[in-house]
């Protein structure tokens, strides 16, 4: 059995919780928060411990499933839970990945531990599919597209914004420009043509909202490279789009094996709730990284680096088999 | 640069030959071949030798990218080139795979080679896509869906019957399987209840079509599994159906997280010409049996067992800053 615990419980915890319930060759051994642990009545029946005691259980979890968000959570903590534990990620701010990574491998290596990072949906199963593509069809280009969806990581930037209660954000594919694609015209689109983003906001009472709408719609990499709506709205309706949480979208490439023969491969999720869904992708790479750990790996990996194999419960005999 | 030679000078190998060429990190040092290599004009400018030269070229061979056909070229020929050069191979008789997978794993490791072996589409991207799938989505079902397209393995598998001059097979998806599946319906289905197959066949004067009929539909791993519609036509008929090679499919899996959350992933080729587009992902796994070997990796493989890094011609630095 593969032990691991659960660190942060928003909803991405909460659906890791449930997908490892589900695991028979996993074992959780319990959530770790930085909140009151009694404040915390988990979906599945665990353990809910606070971050003081994670220490005590060095040595006896295999790999840490961190459950944070991008914008502060785990740029500021993974490097020094990474000192004693293994750990898997969905850190999903693109452009800032490298320099995530670089510190990572340095502090994994120097403590022998390993760290999957980025690991679900985009970056993760889109990341995948982007690389295959792009090897297996190098004369090509390729389009991501999101939506309709929220993005917890940039609703959660958004919140983070002073006098901002709550709020969401939707990613919306341009409609255009995925008939362009699709049709194998294989237009030049920046990534700002592709889509744009509807924030729905609530916001303190007397809080500035000229101020708040252009720090959302400056914010570097998250907004300031697309179309951003800013509604405010009050705060129960933002919670009200927030008990849906279903996003989707798809990777497209189009190119060509020789002149004239063009192909195109495309890869689409559709998701009734993305933490949900991103939660069990976490759950097949911790997986990989205890099995990847006991054979002496250590260091900073991502999807690029980890083989399918290590991901399935099913033996190698069993996927030969069954899935080749 | 990666130096590689081409076994076998069929559509497949022409493919290869065109792909090669684009592969600026990849260097072709000939087309072997069991014709007389003066028949053959390559659409490539290339040396062509005799299979009796292959042994000559022994050490300066990085990988051999062999390109005959699954019914009798590969189960026949592949250990033996396995014994001094590094292969990659599209063996798609997915019934016969763990069987083949375990001779040339042995083969390989006796002899200090590495064999990549059923790459391709399916086998191949399709067995990722599954793989992938199954591993993130572990409470679903998923569904392989090929055509209408000509497959190569069952066109040659018939052209083996004696009697038959020449003839062409077509896969076909069965649209209501198709919309029951996407409705997220889950059906089960077997690989008979999702395809029929169509094939058109020449004979020689005086062949017994009824016998040769029957040696088509109950064919094991090829048709007896399947509704199978056979027609006799002329050879200029089936020569014309021959000068297009599209195909393409998809792998769809739906399942759900949690109850009443469902998700559907989809994974989707169209392509104008089969032979090609399996060429050019023979290719990308020839740079990953080349950088595995470098590692020191032998035995047998398949794309379970290779991380993407290896097959792109990024750095992984570049990867993870473009792709991920």
């Amino acid at each position: 059995m593969i032990k691991v615990g659960i660190v942060g419980y928003g909803n991405l915890g909460k659906g890791v919780s449930i997908a490892l319930s589900k695991a028979s060759d996993m074992e959780c051994v319990g959530i770790f928060t930085r909140r009151e642990p009694s404040s915390i009545t988990p979906e599945i029946p665990l353990p809910v411990y606070s971050m003081d005691k994670l220490m005590d259980f060095k040595g006896s979890i295999d790999v840490l499933l961190l459950c944070g968000g991008s914008a502060t959570d785990l740029p500021n903590n993974t490097a020094g839970i990474l000192k004693d534990f293994n750990t898997v990620d969905s850190f999903d701010t693109h452009a800032k990945i490298p320099e995530y990574f670089e510190k990572l491998d340095k502090v994994a290596k120097e403590n022998g531990t390993l760290s999957a990072i980025s690991i679900g949906w985009d970056p993760g199963l889109f990341s995948i599919a982007r690389a295959l593509f792009g090897a297996v069809l190098p004369d090509g280009k390729d389009y991501t597209f999101w939506g309709k969806g929220v993005s917890q990581g940039h609703s959660d930037a958004i919140r983070r914004i002073d006098g901002v209660k709550n709020a969401i954000q939707y990613t919306i594919p341009i409609e255009d420009a995925l008939i362009k694609v699709r049709s194998g015209e294989n237009p030049d689109l920046s990534v700002g043509e592709k889509h744009y983003r509807e924030c729905f906001v609530a916001i303190e009472d007397g809080a500035d909202k000229e101020k708040i709408e252009k720090q959302i719609v400056t914010m570097p990499n998250y907004f300031a490279d697309y179309k951003t709506v800013v509604h405010f709205v009050s705060e129960e309706e933002v919670k009200k789009m927030q008990q849906k949480l279903a996003h989707g979208g798809f990777v497209i490439r189009s190119g060509s094996t020789s002149e004239n023969i063009n192909d195109i491969l495309e890869f689409s999720l559709k998701l009734d709730s993305n933490p949900q869904f991103t939660a069990s992708v976490l759950v097949a790479y911790a997986r990989a990284v205890a099995r990847l750990k006991d054979e002496g790996k250590t260091g900073c990996v991502t999807v690029f680096d980890i083989p399918l194999k290590y991901l399935s419960p099913l033996s190698e005999d069993e996927m030969r088999k069954h899935l080749l």
